[in-house]
């Protein structure tokens, strides 16, 4: 681990158990922690202009190395001055490092597998190539070869300027054995000092590095792979990779993983954020989420709400919402809720009208940095447990800040 | 024409030449006039929330009796309290009628005809049936017979309870012979007085009503229609069918049929909202105009701007927005135009981003919202000439303002 306070500081203000409350400081402002992460994958949130992202409170968003290398290419955001400048936000950008998306293309569908889903891997039909250098792939855009390195990977963040850049990493499926796992992890750490190294030279001075734990679901492995990220002087830790076939074993994973990183490291935890998720997540340690769930559902009509029965989200298409007053959440303060019955969002969402993505967008982004302010604001009040299982039996994240 | 301050007033407030400034005093608020009215077709405006139409400064959108009567159906946004309590939306509506619609099916493309583009009738392959009484076709939803006709079309509207319905009439296509739309316009007056018959027994008391003039590009026709609905006791009177194969056409008929009107009726000019046609419509003494044009062209990546050469509007998507710093529109105070260059919305519409569509809504519709705004600047200062040869000529609304 490194600290340089020109790229990067985190500040723990309180803790709770495991549970902290803290301040990133990065050079776009700070960013309460812990913290939920909008996706801009494309340098944009869906539907949203940056300015309202802001509105809803958030103070980092987070973009993709390998859609913006695709499009519109790193030259053309470096002319726009980065990327806070080509989009518009003038907070706090991580990008990760597109290691994710080139493996999905060779494994088929990482994130479904992460999730426990089990599919197949579907070859590696979409992917030119991955070998020692990097991963080979044919741009969708144009047909194009494209080739994501560890080096090019951090070249294309250093273009970004991004305040956070995340290591170019292999994510190894849930279906790889252990031998797999221990030659990917392997690579994964020579590719991570090749990412140091690459950036000491060449990166921006004021873009901090995180480097990203793997290792499956192999105790030995995960140990491994904390020692190395934690030896290699990154300023910050995320952990990828799968983590299990469903929550609890995500859970024991965590379990394993979070105590043996430094205590100090701000620790983000990579493509997971369901609600459970999140709070069972703070609960272990972790400051910061990114997940592409709020955005995803809403546009499957899917409002994130306080219902443990149905994973927490309400298909508000479903015929029981038709003709049903009141607002989708009881004191959420998003448009929808504020200014719609069910009755009209079940109607808009069914027509599939344009706006329908756009309330639930907002409100499932807006009911994420609730649920995180409610936690933060818990975990100073030394009450994150009482609030959390409130929060897991059923409470809005704002009813469990009376929870004892 | 009737007058009754309990469910519509028009002040005049200013004249210049042919323009006029007015006040339409509806039970939901006064309208600006000229005024543009954005579509909430299906009870949404494109990609808004409703307090995010009102902030852009519009205070009457438009509601379709035909997509609202397939769904939801009237008896549930009565049950909701009608569409303005059903939308959050607490000024003026105008519903119309759903005659456009139906006739659209029966005669394939009404609306492109209407702009001269010459397409032939597709049958009544989508109607079950046209006669005296209405017209009988399927929902697209779910399969049912439904019948639009003069007294079902008022009892929508009325369970709808806009400001102001519009009688149900047949658009006559532009490729109808003068046998055709006499006929039809014939039928047009009769279904006039069976919708005024039905809402002077049924219809709610602060619900006004607007005839439209039909009578195609024949002026003798037009000429009987102006009588037929000036002599009608409605509340207003808007001028619909067919106006010619192009510009100059819509000109002429527009030129014969408004002076043909009584002077203070408030006049609506139906689906027609190019740039020029607003400015030309206003010089004529058009008092309100309705059009899909600023919402459809935002998803095409189509934005309004001051450029006469390219119809006013600028295809964002195409390689020379590409790199192009500065906003979209110097001077608009759009969220797209102030927070953003070019450059990035070529990228994030050629990306097909959700929030391009929604930030090019938002300035379209905003722009719309500007030039009617400096057109009644223009005629209180007696300047509207002046101004309206200023925008045709390529000057933006609000520089346009400084024309002498």
């Amino acid at each position: 681990m490194r600290h340089d306070p020109a790229r990067l500081s985190f500040e723990i203000e309180a803790t709770d158990g495991s549970a902290r409350r803290g301040r990133l400081l990065t050079p776009h402002g700070p960013v309460e922690t812990p913290a939920f992460i909008p996706l801009a994958t494309k340098g944009s949130v869906r539907g949203m202009a940056s300015r309202e992202v802001a509105d809803l409170g958030f103070r980092m968003v987070l973009g993709n190395t390998y859609h913006l290398l695709v499009a519109p290419g790193p030259e053309r955001i470096d002319a726009a001055g980065g990327l806070h400048e080509f989009m518009s936000w003038d907070r706090a950008i991580i990008t990760d490092s597109g290691g994710f998306q080139v493996f999905s293309l060779a494994h088929g569908g990482v994130s479904e597998e992460i999730k426990g889903t089990g599919r197949k891997p579907q070859g590696l039909a979409a992917t030119l190539g991955i070998d020692e250098e990097g991963v080979r792939f044919r741009s969708y855009r144009d047909g194009s070869e494209l080739l994501l390195s560890p080096e090019t990977s951090m070249s294309v963040q250093a273009a970004l300027a991004s305040d956070i850049a995340l290591v170019f990493d292999e994510c190894t499926p849930f279906h790889a054995d252990r031998d797999y796992t221990a030659r990917s992890t392997e690579r994964t750490h020579r590719w991570l000092d090749r990412c140091l190294e690459w950036h000491g030279e060449n990166g921006p001075a004021s873009q901090a590095v995180f480097g990203i734990v793997q290792g499956g679901t192999y105790d030995d492995l995960r140990a491994e792979s904390c020692q190395a990220v934690a030896s290699a002087g990154v300023d910050g830790i995320a952990i990828g990779g799968t983590l299990g076939r469903d929550k609890e074993e995500m859970a024991e994973v965590l379990g394993f993983t979070v105590p043996r990183l430094p205590a100090e490291a701000p620790k983000h935890l990579l493509g997971i954020g369901e609600i459970d998720d999140l709070v069972r997540g703070v609960a272990l340690g972790i400051d910061v989420f990114d997940c592409a769930v709020p955005t995803r559902l809403a546009r499957h009509g899917m409002a994130l709400a306080p219902l443990p029965e149905s994973r927490f989200r309400i298909d508000i298409r479903k015929g029981y919402s038709a003709g049903r007053r009141g607002p989708l959440v009881e004191g959420c303060r998003c448009t929808a809720c504020s200014d719609y019955d069910v009755d009209y969002l079940n109607y808009i969402s069914r027509s599939e009208e344009l706006t329908a993505v756009r309330l639930l967008v907002e409100h499932n982004l807006g009911y994420m940095e609730q649920l995180m302010s409610g936690a933060r604001d818990a975990i100073s009040a030394g009450r994150f447990a009482a609030w959390g299982d409130a929060v897991l039996a059923g409470s809005s994240p704002w009813a469990a800040a009376g929870a004892k």
